[in-house]
């Protein structure tokens, strides 16, 4: 259940809200807007049936939440929630770029790209430190020495850091070194990683599963703001399909449907998403015409000698043309209010 | 094997290349371009790499074609195709919408959503007259009185008319009345079908399967030139996966494999594609910036009392809405050629 | 719904209580068990509940058929349904085996084939004289010549035949020769064809299609039976998934599922079901655990020079080991109730 | 790379061939078989091209390994794997069966669970102590608590324990209990949970994740091997399709496929893998059939009253009726040598 207080509530009222709701064994989440003051109801549905909030002081209404997720939820919250990451806001009408190679090789290869991604005009760096591979024989990253690399380029350019991690032991570490945490489509139901970087101060950018439902991804970005890190950013980056011409199918549908369902900023990776580089461009366009607050884009100064994923980065031209036409679409779309 | 003769190939040059062809059986089809001519071949390859038709006069070069699917495929056909519907061109850069109701219902509802299309600037009307229903005991369609109503609301509005065939005897029937012949996903392989269109003059939609690869697609696209028609337009309707928020996944991603893969047109139909009319408006979009050559959208007067379809149909406030944002849209991507 | 008589009810009962249906404007469908008579009744829900059918004498109860299909439904007809093709019954116990090439090639390799066939205990000869093929210039089949050396096969070893029939234009065709009509999976949801089939006297084999559910399937059956014949049996045939190592995935559970829903016989195709056939003979072994009607299974005299599917048929001496096998197994299943 | 030394190869032959692989950078694994010793080569492949093995002492030959994984392969280990736990051999002829509760929710449960799992003939109690949920909200599992209720339902039954064990952190005190760690679907890609229980003595079952290739699955057990831990059962549950009557669809091809490609037993869980119960008997037959060394079936004392998976469980009647059949089942198919 959600309670909107009035405009004019006080903090007497609210406060008397909170005890009532406390008094009977249900929890609070208290969301304060400009304008008004939310207050999120968990727990048991039968005992906030009998809890007759809606004739206290200061109460407009109170309204029923019926998915099984909260926090996450628009009834709950229903603002766009922004999501500022080292003084860069995702959400609220800026595109924002995440772009740079799938993994960090070496000082050199990173230093080239984030020069290049720099030039394009994102925001942010990504490059990963730690790679979950498929095989324990393939390339697993250049992990603490990778991340040290990543935060050399930062000073560099002033480019955001966003990498992954994989393990609840390597929190703390690529904490120290980057901006934003990633949780891979591989950990989206590790529910302990879920859980521990809800508790840490980062935000955090969680990807679909390889194979996950709308819902059992909402359901995994409530596991992380009920532990009460509330700034995540969704990232849709293709399921797994019967079709074997792209590596997965990007469902761009997520993004219009996040948009409905929840608060929180949506972005969405097209090299990852179709596994072409050829349809980076076009996925890239149609993300922002949909409505995504971002783009994450694999860039590589030489895809041909990338240590994984060279078949899906775009060479600097290509990324540069790319990033010319999204951001001048996204001004479009801004300005007209398409 | 694609054989491209000069620009200045002469008339005999081009008959002497296709007899030599023939002469050791194997097939040919002439697409005459603006500026070349280029012949297509088709046959065992091994014959074909016999042939040293390359020495012959007025030969620019021949090409190997590496998909088994010939007629359909850019490597055979560089140019973009344009399919002409009584007047209206598809393809080639002007975006193409095709709207209306899921089912022709009365003659009084098509009337009334015909002239709601009109007003939102589609230039085709669309509407199921034969409608191929999971249940035997469904409404089937009005059939030839249906196709009559769909006649008169093209005097009445001068809107194109697309409508669905499902069966070989119906053909010439719906070929009476209409400007274009849908092909449902359900009949994507209703290979008897596909061939017979292929012999009709009339042009053809040919949705994609519900669970077809792109490759399945263009070779039933394949079977319909491989008779001789080569008014052929794709539209992506959305595919089956595991996601159950959408009826269908709705493959964006199939709008620029198939512009780099085939020459023919493709339009989106994001009704169908995700089956909730709140993300009609947002894929719409996005197919635009994707590239596509036109929208196919469900509109209906009053989608709460459609006989089908209605959670996925426009009311014509939001159907305005959206066709005046997709069309901003192209014109923009148009002339800023992002 | 369904009314079920009391097993003593006079026909003049049984009379009285179809007049009862009719006169309120619904249909109904009539079951005579050994012991009782059974009587559908389709239409509208709402009429259905006024009927109060129950007060008449010599009704046992009716019952409400949940389900939108009627004719399939176990709920409508309780009792397993025997389907009879030329003398042979399937369903009720007995294990039958449909086994052959999957193209019939020329009268040699058929008649190679239907000895093997005969000789490893199989009752029925399967080979495609009408072959969908997904590219327009595959082997598409020897139509009438291979329909005659199909015949001709049955002539030599006893064989049943069962053939596919794409197309309503040649059914009259394939029944002159065929002992039952395969309608295959891309075909599932041709419904001009499933209602042409069943207005024919030949017993009907519905694969299921490509990636239908189980709930599809078992309307497109309906299509058939509402039409009046009521000789369908289903075959389970794998459908479409992202895994990449068989051909389809082959869906055993549908086996328990259909024998729960309905009261159809089921077998299945381990064949297409994993297009390896070293697959075959373990899928075999499981579909007859499962409570499996029948298998379908591709076996070729020399499966390297097949002229379609190969890499999925069993060869002579792998086809003997399977069927002794699987007749072992379910004559042990059989005799200890397991 | 695999080297077969003769059966009559001396130690010293052996220890030679080792040297001469380490000496140019590559890794050995060596198998010490009845008959013979087999040693794998890890490592860069144009290396392993110049070893000229086969002509040294000892050697019988050296056969090229396709795959990407080496150590779970069946080229790499020729005879089939048994492992043993805690006395019950997995794999070799003999079926097992692993039943209990979907999560252990109080002693009394438990031990009422146990006492029916150990009646229908089990080997293994199964229980969930650590429950990974889709919701934060849901019930997470009584942890250390139930742990010990599963050790002393052991003291009291002599069954053995397998557990799910889902993070890091808990492999210890989980290994402390249990005889056997599960590592459940959502973590079969958890590479650090993978390494980690391979550096552990305790046998590890492992699920196959919810949209896993089968190609995925048997390179996360080579995470596992690789760390030494060699004691690896496999457990298909169902993959996610299409499909919506059943939770997963149970693809049992894996079984054969898994027996064709790997050395490693595999196990098959009917009960995850349909989600309702009236299909576990009919998946629990056809799995034997199929080849399975095992069963994983979910069995409650009431199953209307479960915490979780209630809708799939065995009730206590219909768990003895499976036990019965696929006991039977399994001794037929073995003595008969089906």
């Amino acid at each position: 259940m959600v309670i909107i207080m009035n405009s004019d509530a006080k903090s007497e009222e609210i406060k008397a809200v909170v005890e009532r709701v406390h008094s009977v064994g249900l929890k609070t989440h208290i969301v304060e807007g400009e304008k008004k003051t939310i207050i999120g109801v968990i727990g048991d549905k039968s005992i906030m049936a009998r809890l007759t909030i809606d004739a206290m002081s200061g109460v407009d209404k109170s309204v029923e939440v019926s998915s099984s997720y909260k926090l996450v939820s628009r009834e709950f919250h229903p603002m766009d929630s922004i999501v500022d990451v080292a003084g860069v806001k995702i959400g609220g009408g800026n595109l924002i770029v995440m772009a740079g190679p799938c993994a960090v090789e070496s000082r050199e290869q990173l230093f080239e790209a984030a020069d290049i991604v720099k030039a394009g005009g994102a925001q942010f760096l990504r490059g990963g430190a730690y790679k979950p591979r498929t095989s324990p024989y393939a390339f697993q990253g250049l992990e603490t020495e990778g991340l040290k690399y990543l935060a050399e380029a930062r000073e560099r350019t002033g480019l955001k850091i966003v990498t992954e991690v994989t393990e609840v032991q390597a929190i703390e570490t690529v904490a120290k070194y980057a901006d934003m945490l990633q949780i891979g489509a591989r950990n989206m139901q590790n529910f302990g990683l879920l859980r521990e970087v809800g508790r840490s101060n980062k935000p955090v950018l969680l990807k679909r599963g390889l194979a996950a439902t709308i819902n059992e991804w909402l359901h995994a970005a409530e596991y992380i703001l009920s532990e009460g890190n509330q700034n995540v950013v969704l990232c849709e980056r293709g399921i797994r399909t019967y079709e074997e011409y792209t590596r997965n199918t990007l469902d761009l549908s997520a993004v219009g449907i996040i948009n409905h369902l929840s608060h929180l900023p949506i972005i969405v990776d097209p090299s990852h998403g179709t596994g072409k580089w050829r349809q980076v461009k076009p996925m890239a366009m149609a993300a922002v015409a949909a409505g995504a607050d971002g783009l994450m884009i694999e860039v590589h100064p030489n895809p041909e000698k990338a240590l994984s994923d060279g078949t899906q980065s775009l060479c600097p031209e290509n990324y540069y043309k790319t990033m010319n036409s999204v951001f001048k679409l996204a001004e479009f779309i801004k300005t007209e209010n398409l």
